[in-house]
């Protein structure tokens, strides 16, 4: 493998890098695999070390580098489309729900979500958090807001702690007539808890998804779900054409 | 302003100082106020300046913060809403759509949109550029790629270069029938036409949203569209609920 030159061209050095970089991970690597270590790297294409960090760190924000302690930077595989839209359309917890509940607290709302739910920052609410696994893996952590007034029977079930518990509150917020849903999608950095069950560090770039559930004439529950970026792409079906559906499409 | 020492926690210092500093900027600091440089800041808190970086980052990446040269870190604005779902259904370019466009050009598709598009690597398409304003602001940069069979008449028509010959593809486009699109959104960063257009450093983290149309039975455009990370948040109106049109609904 010889040393290859940078011409000197008007962009900074490390996304030039990043370019040279992303054209030889397509021609000479696999996923998977190993590469050389930043001494080498930066020796090869005759950059200073921090210009080769910089230009890994781009690459592994657009999924094609993972950077794992103990066994180094590897070439990533595609990222996995997880769907979020019209698949998820309804309560959560609805029947063919993508989700796992675990558990369910009361607790203070954070004040942007009683915001969005219209209740004062002090009010208590259930919040019940989930998980979301494909092939294997813990793609995201969730956690539903839903204020006592959408779950008015709850206190007279006998519903214990855990997963049962969980599973009793979405049951309970199921029972009021579903008026639609409405998300936004925009970065965020893990909290400790999520970054532990994303398997993460705290403060590792996600994608997070607010989705406001109506009902009853107002917002009846807000979740907010925490994708991870390096792994996920959120796929949404419109018009009725989920992203999974197309080979079809594309036959004739 | 005394120290505030931080308490010994098992989640990274850099994490906890995160949180510490999150609720410094709800209860001591309004939007756009400068903070104190990172050598203030960082005695304050009694940690180093690395540990201070990374939470600044951290802050950054979650929307808290804009750092700019020659300015310094300041509060940010609350992130702008961007309509991305039911507001854009149909072609690229149909009325009322939140696009300029700016150029087109022939070139050759990257290997990915190629193969959403279901065209030969070198097949030529046609890229039109366009940009998306919000608010007197550049919000997103987008790329609209076109293969030459789903516009079969364009060389007919006298199209000048520039905005004109951008919107002649698309008028061309809007001839065939509309039969859907879908989207993804993941997290990329900016190359360096996007960053220009978008007043970011190549590299800044965007939300990438890559969308299909379909129409004469296949794929017969990909858009990708490259979203600032810093400043949007993207809503998705699902079930004919858009997120703008809700504080009615919370009104009873």
């Amino acid at each position: 493998m010889g040393t290859t030159q940078l011409e000197s061209v008007p962009e900074p050095k490390y996304w030039h890098l990043r370019t040279v970089l992303s054209e030889a991970l397509d021609s000479e690597f696999a996923v998977g695999q190993v590469l050389p270590n930043e001494r080498d790297l930066a020796a090869r294409f005759g950059v200073a070390r921090a210009t080769l960090r910089q230009a890994l760190e781009q690459l592994e924000l657009e999924g094609r580098l993972q950077r794992r302690r103990g066994v180094g930077t590897t070439v990533a595989p595609p990222r996995v489309g997880v769907a979020v839209g019209s698949a998820e359309l309804g309560w959560p917890g609805a029947p063919g729900d993508a989700w796992q509940a675990e558990e369910s607290d009361r607790a203070t709302a954070p004040a942007a979500v009683a915001e969005l739910l219209g209740i004062a920052k002090d009010e208590p609410v259930h919040i019940v958090r989930r998980t979301r696994v494909t092939g294997g893996q813990p793609v995201a952590a969730d956690l539903v807001h839903i204020p006592a007034s959408s779950v008015p029977d709850l206190t007279a079930i006998d519903a214990p702690a855990g997963p049962a518990r969980a599973r009793a509150v979405l049951r309970e917020l199921r029972r009021t007539e579903f008026e639609g849903q409405d998300r936004s999608v925009e970065l965020g950095s893990a909290r400790a808890d999520d970054a532990r069950a994303l398997d993460r560090l705290p403060g590792a770039p996600v994608l997070v998804v607010t989705t406001r559930y109506f009902g009853a004439g107002g917002t009846a529950a807000v979740s907010l779900a925490t994708y991870r970026a390096d792994t996920c792409r959120l796929t949404f079906g419109a018009d009725g054409v989920e992203i999974h559906h197309t080979p079809e499409r594309q036959a004739s």
